[in-house]
């Protein structure tokens, strides 16, 4: 990754321009903050320079990277905004990051977790401790969250995820070397095996992107597919890509919500979805699940998730992904406990997610003049911030990606056992 | 399977003669008991036969089996003593099934779940509905509780279960036509690939059985085993055997509680403890397993589950497993979710230990008489109906098998995928 690139100097907003003017030398006090926020953080092995060229480091050994705060309002927008502050400084460019921007967040949650204070220090300040109370997820909310961030534009997304089926989630690579397109493509059939999908079988999906997973199942496995997705841009895009390609009578994209889901189908699969459901949704998601599933039928949720249970970062939460919430394994029980499905199989997939997003930032990067034209400056920071913190938090162990399939209690369809599902072989 | 010697008639306890004598003409009231007890369950397609032999179903299908209730304190029992009225009914010869024990046991498990008075009824009477609350395991309550079932001889074990490992936990397999013995070595090799072992790694096992595992771990995989047990007779059969074999310098077989496992392991697995751990300990298990696992280890727990949280059956905890409780994977995660350990994967199964049921069912059969002269005929219908009553709970869905596999939260050590699983070849 080009690290020289994300230190460049970035003009800053006009509003700090006077703090920036006002805060030439930074005094005892700011030095002492500075200190005391990277004790309080565990001393991590990282710098941070002040606006006069003053260093600071509290850790014994060589820094991984170094944080510039440009002047003393960033200090400050720091010490009192401290969710978002981080996130929001590093998008004005009043916060800067010179060195590998994933190295340097990787410390930061290291830190959190060998620190004893997990609640103070830098790790609240990047957002990496939440607040405690998680957005609700009513149906013209969700609406709204996922408009947010799903219809920021279909060619923004095409110039940064995989040419083959424009998958917003997490890719499988059963070979190190795989390229993005190639690895989206194994994540499709190793949900598809999971899946055991026949030809002729029916399928509902909850949450569709821009629809390449129910394209594949329809082109490979021979099923009929009806999506679901509440994001406009994403139903127009899918819809005319199926027609494009002769799918449309054995794919239907239907613009609602997945609690509208209605009529019964061989399999219930939704890839990246859960995100967005909302905890105090899960049992009713469960409820549309045992509404629509056959009596064989086999269900696959994938999703982000936790070991321990924790709110979204705020920062990610509140400027790109509003609604967010990756559940622990605990609570996805919520959706198949009150209705006696069995859980067949849980696959953890955190490694693949920062592989994927290791892809996914490469592109953005490569991308940058253009997508800066597209938004602005301040956008390409918050979102380069977002996708390198997400490689940090998968790569930690913060966040997991979980693969869970499941049936019913009775169903004795089942798989006796998983060999189905290997080898993946590369055409 | 050879149904008609489930049905011959066998001796009855001195104890009910009287009752039996003084009651050779069934009542209308007699027979409206049992018409409602067959309605309150659902109807299942069974056919109840009294002791004066009036035969009285409710279900318009063709009765799957036949249960005799041979004189009226049968009846009276299976009225008064709900929660264990069948089992103890059948173990003393009072009630009898004619055809095949697990085809009747699945009706009656069918016929709870689609009931909707599921308090109510046959299921109820066979201990189908367990009572309250969960007998407590201390460390001097689980030393009586696994003497209880697990000390019954090595020999009366050794004539149904397999002889190369003396595994009595649900074994593996890969191939349908296995027999016992390959799939419980199958088994084992299965938890060995998904624990990476490779040689010269420390493995330290919680709740050993025969030691079965340890001898496979160190002969296959050249680690070093400490394996805990708190059954005496099991201990000292396991390491004779690991002495006579030549691996007692690899395997240390330890009679003590698994609460006061030292040392720290490469890897840490439990086959078949979890069921007597007991709901309150899984905490107090997770924080063992985070003070012995080294910081790359892998852990796998492998224990029957529940998709909903229900008591054991009660009879069966009453009179074979004192202390046993079948968690589900919410109730699981006690032991990981405090550690921030990652679960990595869980798998379902199941069906296969139907299969491993009847494996020994159909060898325990083989051993009637030995077994009858070791104990007596009450002890040998007592265990026929836990076998098959197993059998019944695990091909209905009403228990679960799981394997659960997980490391550490900032692991990165672990596995991408789970090929190297796959596939299971057989010598």
């Amino acid at each position: 990754m080009d690290t020289e690139r994300h230190s460049t100097p970035l003009a800053m907003d006009a509003k700090h321009s006077d703090a920036n003017a006002s805060s030439s030398v930074a005094t005892p006090l700011d030095r002492l903050l500075v200190s005391k926020l990277l004790d309080y953080s565990g001393k991590p092995r990282i710098e941070i320079r002040l606006w006069d060229g003053v260093k600071i480091a509290r850790s014994d050994e060589e820094p991984v990277a170094t944080m510039k705060l440009n002047n003393r309002a960033a200090l400050m927008h720091l010490m009192t905004q401290r969710d978002i502050g981080f996130g929001d400084g590093y998008s004005d460019g009043q916060i800067e990051v010179e060195g590998d921007l994933c190295e340097f967040l990787c410390e930061v949650y290291n830190s959190k977790r060998h620190s004893e204070s997990d609640l103070t220090g830098l790790a609240r300040l990047f957002g990496l401790v939440p607040k405690k109370k998680a957005r609700k997820n009513t149906i013209s909310g969700s609406k709204s969250n996922i408009h947010h961030h799903y219809d920021l534009g279909n060619e923004f997304y095409s110039l940064w995820l995989d040419h083959e089926a424009m998958q917003y989630t997490c890719a499988y690579y059963p070979f190190e070397a795989m390229t993005l397109e190639q690895a989206q493509i194994a994540k499709m059939e190793h949900v598809c095996r999971k899946l055991m999908l026949k030809p002729g079988q029916s399928v509902v999906e909850a949450g569709c992107g821009w629809g390449g997973l129910a394209r594949y199942m329809a082109k490979t496995y021979g099923v009929h597919v009806r999506s679901y997705n509440i994001s406009h841009q994403q139903i127009v895009y899918a819809t005319e890509r199926a027609r494009s390609e002769g799918f449309d009578d054995r794919v239907e994209y239907i613009e609602d919500d997945y609690r509208n889901i209605n009529g019964t189908y061989d399999a219930f699969v939704s890839v990246g979805m859960l995100e967005h459901v909302g905890r105090r949704n899960y049992r009713e998601l469960g409820a549309v699940i045992n509404r629509c599933l056959a009596e064989n039928g086999c269900a696959l949720i994938h999703s982000i998730g936790r070991n321990v249970p924790e709110l979204m970062n705020p920062w990610i939460e509140k400027r790109i992904f509003p609604g967010a919430y990756p559940p622990t394994i605990r609570e996805m029980m919520d959706i198949v406990e009150p209705y006696d499905f069995s859980v067949l199989d849980i696959e953890n997939l955190r490694l693949h997610y920062a592989q994927t997003l290791r892809h996914w930032l490469e592109r953005f990067d490569d991308h940058e003049e253009v997508i800066s034209q597209m938004f602005d400056d301040r956008f390409v920071r918050a979102w380069r911030l977002y996708l390198a913190g997400s490689i940090a938090a998968f790569a930690v162990g913060a966040l997991q990606l979980f693969q869970i399939s499941f049936a019913r209690g009775a169903d004795n369809s089942i798989a006796m056992n998983r060999e189905h599902l290997y080898p993946y072989l590369v055409d």
